[in-house]
């Protein structure tokens, strides 16, 4: 096991991260930028490095200040946490050449599941069910029409490097086909500095079902179900739960069998999601695998029991699987909200600054992930989740009830938050009866009659269709 | 199901119950003393009654106040919660009388069992072992050092209607038996009206063991696996676990199996705890029934995941129970700390006064249950337990290591608290091995090199004996 470990993020993840060291008796050193000098987690490592100032770019994304206070600490791996580096396959790269373990799997495999019409690719080849679509780039107008004239309208104009949403546009027909993709190549310039698209045929009131992976180095891959992230919002996940409650155990065994071969045949080791669409004929496509801990693991660790930060650290390490496929038991029904420091009455616009009041929820069935204190100041330099609230319970109507009452007692003074939004999307029928997809919230923001965000999001909601 | 609930107590127990209340979707009616005014769960209550000043016998134990509040508030049960009325059989017969559901065993049920040497008859009846003694009060000193000549020393001097380490003493001699005697009587008579005695053959080096049980009315008794409480300071539990790391399967079958007897042959119905010594042989004997839900309910609530308040007022508003012994799966192994503002190294004096920064413990395996917050003053009316630390783990190792964790980032600042002594407790090898008896504590202080209890106690730990 290892000695000392750097910690490359901050918020939650960071926090979450230093537990499980803690408890795994390894040493941490936490990095922050400057605005992020109170925060409560930097009480909890056994060093701190400031790495620079408020801006990600000259900090948490600056790789030589990371890599130069990881010299200093005399650290013998670094957890990039989610976001940030933690996909960066030049990082993991720059890790090994320094001689410190990346905690993650081999920067290769990051580049190329990085590159998502080379992951579906690989996709193809392991006999996992793809959208249908361009078998690859394309790179010109003609071509984009004639295949999606192939596999048929609505399709789906995908950014190569994308992710979280950025680069991706739907079109019906070829007029708004040749439009979006200029749009989709402009915004993947801008936003990954390459603007390669793709084409997939468009799911309509798809579900977005994902599985968690674990791997080590010896060859061993198992999967830890699934979970269920289909209550977005933009793309953005609000809320997700394991297990999913739209699939049978027949096509439940044979998603996570997909997931389980497709990371057998990249070679992957430490922890990573398989992430599918999964049609209203329960037909399942894949989409993306994410080579890093995603912010939900936290669902599949409530059902299983499996303590996944731990795991990615023994795996890194060197150690051989602790879990067989077969000690792998999903119990009970688990479910996330994200809590987010959000106007949702003005169109989700940022609310940094002082909590004055942070009373988080408690009691039985309940788990809190935040880094948020009473007196603490939200800087705006980051993204906007300042909580993970978790609740577990033997079925999906209990664990429903358990957080709605949760929700209800958690108390956030200061900025505005997204807690009496999730509140009343828990309340939807649509939701209740799992009867929801993707684009779930968005028409009930469209409605204009949600008590929180109100009427304002009506033409918000049009616009993002 | 009932529409509406009041809750006959203050602080986390208060706030357990509105939780349970919520998730059932029973209105809540919250009485309060002036002291609490400030309580954070009064938010969360439908109505709130103030019932009374500070002092508890002028509002928690006001019988007649509390019975208006809920005539008032037109409830159609109380809930007592532990402390305060939970075991007090008159005022189970006042709300029965009043038509009032009492949340809890039967108003003679509960006077049986309070009465110790009556609630070791029925234990002998039922054919449950229990420690040698005198079978009954004994009321002369000629009678106890005849008694205590058979039984052999050492003997312990129990009040007939004690609890909590209140009018006992033990005795190794004859001289010791009869001071120990006028002692006893003198503190039972001043804290509970009643200064009759019994004997017991005192057990060395004895683990605490108890059992939960759930009743219905309609007959029907299950037990959810045990609790070891062993880890006291004069005789006040400070950490709880379950299962018990002492017993064999079959000691556990045997203690629960007797469990049960007992509540059946008393007609128990409700939540309720049978109590039980285990000698270094592993023999174990009945010491008494608790007829209320106790303190460390939620370290059973983790391992089988039932939610014992939620049970509780199932039962009382008639429903048969939802569990078969067989449903009962004990799962991991679960430790609860009790957090007190007490300062260990001025002999545990509560430390009432402002909480400036209350920043729990959160993450993997971590459950919370305390009525504080940032902001919040501890009244110096009441008890000095502040909240409950509690983790669910696989095994025993990996939930000390994650208690550990969880204490050395929980955050109070204002009060003196014992988390410092909990951790210290829990980094004893005694207490990893769980070698530890009910007097571990005391020896550990009395060694006088406690970290955070100093050599204050030394000489307290002595006389404590």
């Amino acid at each position: 096991m290892f000695r000392r470990i750097l910690i490359a993020n901050r918020g939650e993840i960071a926090q979450r991260i230093i537990r499980a060291c803690r408890e795994l008796g390894v040493e941490t050193v936490a990095v922050y930028s400057q605005a992020d000098a109170d925060a409560l987690h930097l009480r909890m490592a056994d060093e701190t490095i400031c790495i620079g100032p408020a801006a990600s770019s000259a900090s948490y994304l600056d790789i030589p200040s990371i890599i130069s206070a990881a010299e200093i600490a005399d650290v013998e791996a670094i957890h990039p946490g989610y976001g940030f580096l933690a996909e960066n396959s030049h990082f993991a790269e720059v890790c090994r050449s320094c001689k410190i373990e990346f905690i993650g799997p081999d920067a290769q495999t990051i580049a190329d599941l990085g590159n998502k019409s080379r992951a579906r690719e690989m996709a193809v080849a392991a006999k996992v069910p793809v959208v249908p679509g361009s078998d690859g780039p394309v790179n010109d107008e003609a071509t984009a029409a004639k295949v999606a004239q192939e596999i048929g309208y609505p399709v789906m104009i995908k950014a190569s490097s994308g992710g979280g949403g950025r680069g991706m546009r739907i079109a019906s027909n070829e007029p708004s086909l040749l439009h979006g993709m200029r749009a989709a190549k402009a915004e993947a310039k801008a936003a990954f500095g390459d603007d390669t698209v793709y084409l997939e045929k468009f799911v309509e009131k798809g579900r977005h079902v994902e599985v968690q992976i674990l791997g080590d180095r010896h060859g061993n891959v198992i999967h830890l179900g699934e979970r269920d992230c289909s209550t977005q919002r933009r793309h953005q996940k609000l809320i997700e739960e394991s297990p999913s409650p739209i699939l049978s155990s027949k096509q439940r065994d044979k998603m996570c069998a997909a997931a389980v071969r497709l990371a057998k045949s990249a070679g992957y080791h430490n922890a990573g999601t398989v992430e599918f669409l999964v049609d209203n004929t329960g037909a399942f496509y894949f989409i993306e695998v994410n080579a890093r801990i995603q912010v939900e693991h936290t669902v599949t660790e409530m059902v299983t029991g499996v303590d996944l930060i731990q795991e990615q650290i023994r795996i890194a390490s060197g150690e051989t699987l602790r879990y067989r496929q077969k000690d792998i038991v999903v119990r009970g029904h688990a479910i996330e909200c994200r809590i987010n420091a959000e106007d949702p009455s003005m169109d989700f616009q940022p609310s940094p600054g002082l909590i004055s009041l942070f009373a988080p929820a408690g009691g039985p069935a309940v788990r809190v992930d935040s880094h948020c204190y009473s007196g603490y100041r939200i800087p705006p330099n980051y993204d906007s989740m300042i909580g993970k609230l978790l609740v577990h319970r033997p079925t999906r109507d209990e664990a429903i009830r358990s957080m709605m009452r949760a929700l209800d007692e958690f108390v956030i003074e200061g900025p505005k938050t997204t807690i009496p939004l999730l509140r009343e999307i828990l309340e939807q029928a649509e939701f209740q009866k799992s009867q929801h997809d993707t684009k779930f919230v968005e028409r009930f923001l469209a409605t204009g009659t949600s008590r929180t965000a109100g009427a304002n999001n009506a033409q918000t909601a049009d616009s993002a269709r």
